[in-house]
């Protein structure tokens, strides 16, 4: 299997993460990406190439312009404000408020955010942008007529809608890459989310499609984060009603239950019958992820990569979350070497 | 005039605020207070009395019951969770999300939340029950038939909407004191809110009512805090259609304009007939105010406390903001001479 990397992943590096009560060093960090990096040379996965430069015109199939050109001023207006942080919003047009963009940088910070835990600095845009990058890059090898790729993304994108970031994410890899599938000629496509958290991105910018069916193995939003999206009653809506699914799951919850979950979406996916499969990646569900509560092993990573190969599915994994950064590559990797049947 | 003053504001004496993308000492500190009170006693304004305590009852009237015992079990849930700073949300039910809330502490927080720079701490709860208790006990002043009187609340209110904190306030003491005299007889009750920044919480609970008439003065939402609420077409809506009125000003504006909207603002008051007239005193419309861009002197409060005598109405003072904490007794004392025509 190939994987797509970019070392302007490094550009994303901020120092502020406001959690707890307090601005602490970033859980999503460049070290997580180096990790997987060596683990996929270390376990010999096939070659790693630099990604091509698609633009905008695939960003903008998914993003709103006005939100994109937010993302690439946001850090030199905030500059101008003299404020010595980094960029984080204070104040969200929640309910009773209006979907109104102010003027000036601080309201449109909060206009586009879905939360205040992830700065905005230097090199964040291009960042983002390379990650977009390489998402496509890996999704042509596939429509190429390659089994798999792997796009090693950072920063990830399952949290970003279509206006609004947050969650660590900026632009929605994964999506960005299902709708470069249908525009090259797919009917149908199928975006599985195993990431420990919602895919709440994802699920709405497809939430009212037909042509994207959308899935997420998560943990409860009752309990973890984005928390006000991913319950079991959220199906889809108008041509979309019945083309969204999610499993969400307790604390504590270990293999033994993830795996019946991941059964019923397998199955959800195998009736679709989609052209190609958007894997987002994230193996925060791992035992001892600092900021997640599902129980995974080390070796339950392989194991699901198997199962994930039973779908005989042209495959595409993008890269999403995971901050046990010892174990990251590890458990990343073992997805795709039990994919490939290693 | 009586003022009206519980020494139990400065339990309300949080460490951090978020702004400028870092964690600072908070503008909305108890020393602001405490000038408000010094100058009181310095002008000999009246006597000055502790208030008396109203229970939950008519907090109950405007706010959520869900949401009250949420600010009651805040601080000490989040404690339990081990994080080391003040409770603070990092994710907010913005557009996209549902408006459910959570189990965790933390994804209440942002349930309840219309911004992450107010932190809450040891004894924000019990200084906000306080707050309410002075504007209470000076409604009552009022209500008794007294001309005026004072309630020198901290921590301030009009942010606060039926069931979201944040702008440092907690609960809308202005909105429960304005419920009170309806509660007791008033067939209508005007809200003059002349904080620099919009009274959102206010507007947001009677925006459907014509017994109250809210009236707002403040910094262009465009450019100022709260940012998504304040726009001069927002007019009320249903039974209340006609019965808010904004007036949004430019960075800049000083005395000179801002009088020509107080001037429009008290011939609606004229018009209505209130029973009783409600001020919402925020005085951070003082030109070296730290983090607002109106350009009001000293003189100029004492000025417009003349225009407000003469409406001829029985009329409570509530204390919202001011932040530079120097002059805010002087600008906030200003009104309330001016208003007795001293």
């Amino acid at each position: 299997m190939k994987t797509v990397f970019s070392e302007k992943h490094k550009l994303r590096n901020v120092k502020t993460e406001l959690a707890g009560g307090e601005l602490v060093a970033p859980f999503e960090c460049p070290v997580r990406a180096e990790h997987i990096l060596n683990r996929v040379k270390d376990v010999q996965l096939g070659d790693i190439i630099a990604p091509n430069s698609y633009g905008l015109d695939p960003i903008n199939r998914i993003h709103d312009g006005n939100y994109v050109n937010f993302l690439e001023r946001c850090w030199t207006e905030w500059q101008k404000t003299g404020h010595k942080g980094e960029a984080i919003p204070i104040v969200f047009p929640v309910r009773t408020m209006r979907q109104k963009r102010p003027n000036d940088i601080e309201g449109q910070l909060g206009y586009y955010a879905l939360g205040a835990e992830t700065s905005i600095g230097d090199g964040t845009y291009e960042a983002a942008r390379s990650a977009v990058d390489v998402a496509l890059t890996a999704q042509k090898i596939v429509s190429a007529g390659e089994r798999s790729a792997f796009a090693l993304c950072r920063p990830p994108g399952h949290h970003a809608a279509a206006d609004l970031y947050g969650g660590y994410c900026f632009f929605n890899n994964a999506a960005i890459a299902a709708q470069s599938f249908l525009d090259e000629g797919a009917s149908r496509v199928a975006i599985l989310d195993v990431d420990f958290h919602h895919g709440n991105g994802t699920q709405s910018i497809f939430y009212n499609r037909e042509d994207v069916l959308f899935l997420s193995l998560h943990g409860d939003p009752v309990d973890a984060f984005p928390h006000y999206l991913g319950y079991d009653d959220e199906n889809g809506a108008g041509h979309g009603e019945g083309f969204t699914a999610n499993f969400p799951m307790k604390p504590g919850t270990d293999y033994t239950d993830w795996q019946e979950a991941l059964k019923q979406a397998c199955a959800r996916i195998s009736d679709y019958s989609p052209d190609a499969l958007v894997i987002s990646l994230g193996v925060d569900t791992f035992e001892n992820d600092p900021i997640s509560f599902f129980k995974l092993k080390t070796d339950d990573f392989k194991r699901y990569g198997a199962v994930l190969a039973s779908l005989n599915l042209p495959t595409l994994f993008v890269m999403e979350g995971g901050y046990a950064v010892e174990e990251i590559g590890i458990n990343a990797v073992n997805v795709l070497t039990g994919f490939e049947g290693g």
